[in-house]
């Protein structure tokens, strides 16, 4: 690796990188027509939140309260809450609304009535929508419980409903760019059958999806008029076999050192465990493959070395497998360059240890 | 669940129970005469290692040099980092070699050599042995390596050797107790061949064991002088599966809001995901276990509900799958009492997030 002066794990963001990827999904919201309100778990970072506003993107989403409340000390000031709104933050809930233009999440009608009780200011909420990831959410077709819900939200007095919000996390079954476009299509087709039954009630309701992998891939969004991504700023090795992305977009890689070397068993060590990386894996062939290695060697263009992958993490041991021909690119004390499975966890575990940006 | 005014997901430390762990291994190591320096990975915490302190306990583990920086700077005095040294860390090497008494893990010849070259002052470190584990240490009948090292540090100016480091870390794969005893035996066995080769020469030296499943099941440390388990403080569902514990054992559960029900399917969904818990999972009949779940009628000694388990984890959701009997103890907004795959893994998470004693 050419960074300099590492000491430990890091995790590298390549600015140029993010940059290129929200730039290219902004571009896309904007030839379609669509509210862009990307989704803030992936880096929960304000270095990363500011360019974003370089952008002029001005609406957010994320997973909780706490990040609601962190991006909205950093100034943001509208934001969804994309997770089912837990009435035991209802003091949060209170503090932010009465600040910032605030969002929620409701899927049963008897949450309706408990948080209209808890409100002291109008709020607006999304119905969570299932359109098959079995995750949250009430099954697109299931026309009686969606208007129990929406009865109740008509009959509170201080919530408004914005729309239904659907997160197709089941995308990442898809593996290339043709199952993804089928798998967009047949996302559409769901949300159409809500917005033609519920348009003459609610014109103005927002058709809502999220995941990276239809928002990197699609081109058609006809019938949505919001999209929620957020992985795609740093993307990953998952959203890679996902066909989502190409190698050289992942903007992030973990730098870590090689503490020894194994080569009578293909082996290298690593300081980079599951407290660094996240026990998140994905399986090729039979192998648990927690991270893909870059050909030290590469210039320009990064490359990952074939065959090459992080087999093992225990807490803060990490073991890289090695093909033979590689064994002679590594030894101890060099640094080795990751690229992770889940961004998102990986983010999340290196936020407050140690990042660097190039 | 009977703790008041919860709001988020919260990681629960029953400090009875944990003392009472600690106490068991205590005795265990005073009976066999070993030295007992625990492993403080598991913990991380300033308020856990105080109940080791009440125990007398002065000699620890850490499983990085940041760690020792924590505890050294809380007071503790000796401390081996059971990780291979990284060359890059000198600088806090020597800082805490010059303020504790430190000890550190080689397994290289030529990192012996390099380290020697980087220190201020003397220090003692233990040759890393692999006895089977094939994570990181020299094989122990590897005599060649094992003298190429052992002569590395008598040449050094700087260094002495303290004695060989062992970490059975393959334990985790035995299931019953009598499988427990039969692998430390095996064990024992083979740090007992390098006791008889190295004694005359080297009498001083300590062989030193790790691992939470033989310290907490065996009963013949012979040969052995110093134990390190780390995870046995808290254990969790892993160890409930090996065989080291028993559920009442375990002293830390997380406790999670249930944000909605889906009793059509047989589910929960919690606000409870990957960044609380760890992706770490146990399998169990083909299906993946990631925390089991207490029932919440259960009064005095803990039972857990057979047949429900947390059986999905995203960045901040869990589902828990829920047979249909117990379907009817739990609604949105309860509190749910989870038991965790791998304690090590979710306290590291939830140490600077969400903790209570009780």
């Amino acid at each position: 690796m050419k960074i300099n002066n590492l000491k430990i794990p890091t995790l590298i963001i390549n600015r140029e990188r993010c940059f290129l990827n929200i730039e290219k999904m902004v571009a896309k919201a904007r030839r379609n027509n669509l509210i862009f309100r990307p989704h803030f778990k992936t880096h929960q970072s304000r270095e990363i939140s500011r360019m974003f506003k370089y952008f002029r993107v001005d609406r957010i989403t994320v997973s909780s309260l706490g990040m609601a409340d962190f991006f909205a000390a950093d100034g943001w000031s509208d934001i969804t809450v994309a997770f089912p709104v837990n009435l035991h933050e209802s003091e949060t809930i209170n503090r932010l609304n009465k600040k910032i233009t605030l969002n929620l999440l409701v899927e049963e009608a008897e949450t309706v009535r408990l948080l209209n009780q808890t409100l002291d200011e109008p709020l607006s909420v999304f119905v969570k929508i299932d359109t098959g990831s079995r995750r949250t959410g009430i099954r697109f077709d299931n026309i009686e419980i969606i208007d129990e819900v929406l009865n109740a939200i008509s009959r509170s007095e201080k919530l408004s409903f914005a729309g239904f919000l659907a997160h197709a996390g089941h995308s990442y079954s898809c593996r290339t760019r043709p199952e993804l476009h089928d798998f967009h299509a047949g996302q559409i087709e769901k949300t159409e059958t809500l917005r033609q039954r519920y348009h003459a009630q609610h014109p103005e309701m927002i058709i809502s999806l999220g995941d990276t992998p239809t928002a990197s891939v699609a081109e058609n969004f006809e019938g949505v008029d919001e999209i929620r991504p957020g992985n795609f700023v740093f993307f990953d090795i998952m959203q890679y076999q996902i066909s989502s992305c190409d190698i050289d977009d992942i903007a992030v890689s973990m730098a870590a050192p090689i503490v020894a070397t194994r080569p009578e068993r293909n082996e290298i060590t690593l300081y980079c465990g599951a407290v660094h990386l996240s026990k998140e894996y994905i399986e090729n062939e039979g192998e648990k493959i927690f991270g893909y290695i870059i050909d030290p060697d590469s210039a320009g263009e990064r490359q990952i070395l074939p065959g090459a992958y992080v087999s093992k993490l225990s807490q803060e041991h990490g073991i890289v497998h090695l093909p033979d021909e590689y064994i002679g690119k590594f030894a101890t004390g060099d640094f080795v360059e990751i690229l992770p499975v889940h961004s998102c966890l990986t983010m999340n575990l290196m936020k407050d240890s140690a990042l660097k940006f190039t």
